[in-house]
């Protein structure tokens, strides 16, 4: 929890990632001081991860009879380099940077659309477990091949 | 607030509207329903009404400088037909169905994206103020201007 | 929708009401305007309703085999008449001012903690439906005898 | 980023702890896996962080002259052990782990009320700014003293 953040994600361009959704801020993304609240990258973060889990990977997170695996989060992180505010829109790009047997790590890229660099890069980690025992399980067939598709070993500076 | 809601506005289509923008929807916008929770409509209000706002009535909300004039909400309501879930895609239409010497009434008609039926209708009221005495002013100039752009007579069935 | 928002309600006190709930509030329920968003009201409804239905009505949110009834919400309304602001700590009271066959109106009001009048008062309309096929149930058992207990017919001026 | 997360967190206790506020859950804080979602937890960080600035620091973030510091994050992390799910009521525990001329380290333990184990920790790295250049200032005066009265060296297991 205590090292020191590294820098090196500062440098972090779209070329970095595979995958990208466009984001409208909405108002109550700004808090008080006129920027996008730190909280809310998080939720962004959480909306590009499920939609690729969603459309490219199977997941069914709504499914009304309780069966099959969901990613719960184990830890999560983000680093901030300039403000984001409404009504601002952002492009996200995701890349796996990990994937285990039943844990799989992502990145999130935060770019301003129209700018270079990038405002913020964070991401977390996803333990899959059985949606009833929440049990950990094994991530195969088309989890694994659609988080497979996104894995990209890290960008060099 | 206890009259029977009317079933009329049930019958929008994007026609009823002026102004219009996309908004992708969120993972946390689903509540454990697994639809998208009534209270976020809310926020989706907020954000074309103040997006309109500042972008074609001259207001600028982060003034570091404490200086113009603000809109405050005095009342707000939705009616909700039809369920809307992540990672679903909303159009958001705006018109404006009131306009007084301080105050202004919105309403904000939700579609999905690709669909034809309305699936919330709602909207609210600013009373526009002094940011720093809070205390109402008149709507004048360029945000009068822009607000009279989006008047709408109510639609007919 | 159109009609004008009764000013009756400015007029409720805590002696209106029958269940409460304090909640502290949050940094980003304030927006930019250094108070809270008008859409958090609406959270904080949804959280007053739900802890009175888990807690006196037996309902059951997070049912894992998807089984029981669930409340949708098919209209929602507020009336704002003073700001709260984060890190103000606020009473809810709740009151049922409507309970029909499978559908019940709720009303709330919003309290600073230790002030006399009410900043805000709202609600919704529950339609209770079959979790899984999404139709209208009859609200009945510990259900209707949990709502029943908050009925309170509208307080006089 | 890459670090692995360290494990030792997850031994904190209350007793690691200066600073406790208690929130209730929200309806909206659940998702769809009916438990408190991963972002909720950052904007509850910030809720007692600032009521602790504000309370015991001088902080005044609304201030309408936009005159005086305010706080920045700059990295944020979070690691999660069990579920939290709405209407839990949890208790926050705040400490300072680390105060430099212009920045602030935040640790924030997550408690269900009643038990004893730690459900989650993280925190964020504050660095303060004049409001209006947002550049960064040296941490003095009534603030240093706050801070200073929360800082505790990292527990021991």
């Amino acid at each position: 929890m205590t090292q020191p953040p590294s820098d090196s994600v500062k440098h972090r361009t779209r070329a970095s990632y595979t995958y990208f959704l466009t984001y409208r801020t909405r108002w109550s993304d700004n808090d008080q001081y006129s920027h996008m609240n730190n909280s809310i990258y998080y939720h962004l973060f959480d909306s590009i991860v499920n939609t690729y889990l969603i459309e490219r990977c199977g997941l069914d997170p709504g499914s009304q009879q309780g069966k099959g695996n969901i990613g719960l989060v184990v830890e999560s992180h983000c680093q901030f380099f300039s403000p984001i505010s409404f009504p601002d829109v952002v492009d996200l790009g995701l890349r796996v940077t990990k994937l285990g047997t039943s844990s799989v790590s992502y990145e999130v890229g935060v770019f301003l659309t129209g700018k270079e660099g990038v405002a913020a890069v964070g991401g977390y980690t996803h333990v899959f477990v059985d949606r009833e025992s929440r049990k950990s399980v094994r991530i195969d067939g088309e989890m694994r091949n659609g988080l497979n598709g996104l894995y990209t070993p890290t960008p060099k500076l």
